[in-house]
């Protein structure tokens, strides 16, 4: 089958590379011409937020699926019109995309997501906001870009005049994620729940552990979530849920991904099938994938260190491979910058203080620098 | 780096998949269009066996390598006096490549294999063979093609007159095999023993499984074996090694293979690491993966079903994404063919037993036929 993806970066890279188990043809859709799927698939460079490009990348796909969702959804919804397969639905990407209507889509379908009001451009006084709040802009927000947090009245100051929701601020114990599918005939799969480990300074996902060490009411509360959200979730998919467990023990929606999530990423070493394998059998509405832990696993980010922009190069690699169960993957990147996610590294172990005191070493050991 | 393999075959496909971990271009030299590495890398179509095919394929690549044995030795010869990184190197490949050789080579290095002499084509009176015995053509032998056995006088008519070999018939009573690694540093790594379980009608591996059962001293056997073969090579490479365990319990070498092999598929769910990780280590000189098992794994292969030829058809697949611990593998061949290899399905499971039962139950399930 002819496989569309809007977007070439590394969640397309390794769907496919996944996916090479079975008989399907990629293309993507991306403006970069060394994306990281350029060279295993058939690459359009275009841009994937222009509705001709979308409409006329998808028009002869067997199925048309994101593994962004700042896409154009408009052509999305006439290439569904027009017979091809598009997943996940339009309808559910446009709600996600827009904070606004993902906040309303919490509401509507009582899913506990911290309170919010919304902020239309010009149209508030600004003096009756009640800092400590977070700030997040209806669209464009993306790898904590679009987010900040107001503390006090002083920083009032740096307020988005732009659509907007402002949420209560959660006091946070533990970030937590749930990854969960849903084939066309309606079956539905999740994995264990993942604890994510924040780093602070680039607000980028930095360790994730899976499982995560929660209590049997947390773990309830989010099974709960997940249920009532799939539930509320037109057609098939697959979908990150980001959560938040505050430190009285209730669990709230921080927001939703409706394609492959970093947070998952441990899943391709650390449980029986990855991710990758399951959003594959979504989108080919095969049965899904048994999603079991094979024991302890986690995720190192491996991200652009600040001071470094150029040519990559990863200082440490080969002391890292010489670990046992420990897996580099690269996303094939040429270009490093501060920030920027250019890998990750997965390592498994047969308990968590291990696991912890071996991602520690692994982060100790590599950087990812210029030549 | 630029790395080039000769072939573009299942092998090479499977290679680049676990290869896009990491940061490499890859180019195949394939004569089919549409080989299964195709898709995913830079593909030249030409004749791995001509020599200037091969040697323009090769001269502006980092690290030339093969998938397939039966190629232009004298090309990978003169890009190593160009500077080019030829992995295995193009004394060994000459060796296997000619049974005669390889037999040579045995003998030479005290490796125990089954005792023969040499027929050169039209040099022997037939009358002097003294049947049972195994006839292995000199060069072209593949996949089972280019071996027969000679049960009796009569069956002399069969015998081949082409440079051969002519060898003693082993009294079977298991088939193993072990994979092992060697960089350019010098560093070796064996995979555990396996089993295989041949498929008599086709001369295909049909079963493979990891761990074989086997006694301590035919372990030690193997692994003396091992040692020997990895220390009398030139260079660095991954070998498998083909084995039989006579009824007496003595091991001998069948053949060897000096690439990635069928028999050592089942490490790609069996094994923390898997053969085309290894030999991706084994081409860019990194430190040796760990080949430890997770447990029992076994491997079915597909083959082409006796009776269709033509647009590949898999019956019963869709039963077996239904089934946990199994993984299927499709190589991304369009056309079957009676017997061709179209992919495999690798399973897990706690037990011997539970391997044994659900491999039976998986063969008894699938089918690839045409449409």
């Amino acid at each position: 089958m002819k496989i569309g993806i809007l977007g070439g970066g590394q969640l397309g890279r390794m769907l496919i590379q996944e996916a090479l188990k079975y008989d399907d043809e990629f293309f993507v859709l991306d403006p970069s011409e060394d994306c990281p799927c350029a060279k295993i698939a058939h690459h359009t460079i275009g841009d994937f937020n222009d509705y001709n490009e979308v409409f006329n990348f998808g028009k002869d796909k067997d199925i048309v699926t994101i593994e962004i969702e700042h896409i154009n959804v408009r052509a999305l919804e006439d290439l569904e019109k027009q017979g091809v397969k598009v997943i996940p639905s339009p309808s559910i990407i446009k709600t996600i995309q827009q904070k606004i209507l993902q906040k309303e889509f919490y509401k509507n379908n009582g899913i506990p997501s911290p309170d919010f009001s919304v902020f239309w451009e010009g149209e508030r006084n600004l003096s009756a906001l009640k800092p400590p709040f977070v700030q997040k802009m209806n669209t464009g927000g993306y790898d904590g870009k679009g987010v900040q947090v107001i503390k006090n009245t002083d920083e009032l100051l740096n307020f988005w005049q732009a659509p907007s929701v402002v949420e209560d601020l959660v006091d946070i114990d533990k970030e937590l994620s749930i990854i969960l599918a849903k084939n066309e005939k309606g079956e539905v799969k999740a994995f264990p729940i993942t604890e994510m480990v924040a780093d602070s300074e680039l607000n980028l996902l930095d360790f994730n552990i899976c499982p995560a060490d929660i209590s049997q009411d947390t773990e309830k509360q989010i099974e709960e979530i997940a249920k009532t959200f799939i539930q509320s979730v037109e057609g098939a998919g697959l979908f990150a849920i980001e959560l938040f467990l505050d430190k009285k023990g209730k669990v709230w929606v921080n927001e939703t991904a409706p394609r492959l999530h970093n947070s998952g990423h441990q899943s391709q070493e650390g449980n029986f099938n990855s991710q990758f394998e399951q959003f594959y059998r979504v989108i080919k509405n095969l049965p899904l994938a048994d999603t079991e832990a094979k024991g302890f696993s986690g995720m190192l980010n491996l991200v652009g260190e600040v001071g470094y922009s150029g040519k990559v190069k990863y200082n440490g690699l080969e002391e890292i491979l010489k670990l046992p169960k420990t897996y580099v993957h690269l996303y094939g990147k040429t270009e490093t910058k501060p920030g920027r996610k250019m890998g990750h590294i997965n390592v498994l172990a047969d308990s968590r203080e291990e696991l912890m005191e071996r991602l520690i070493h692994i982060k100790s050991l590599v950087k990812v620098v210029s030549e």
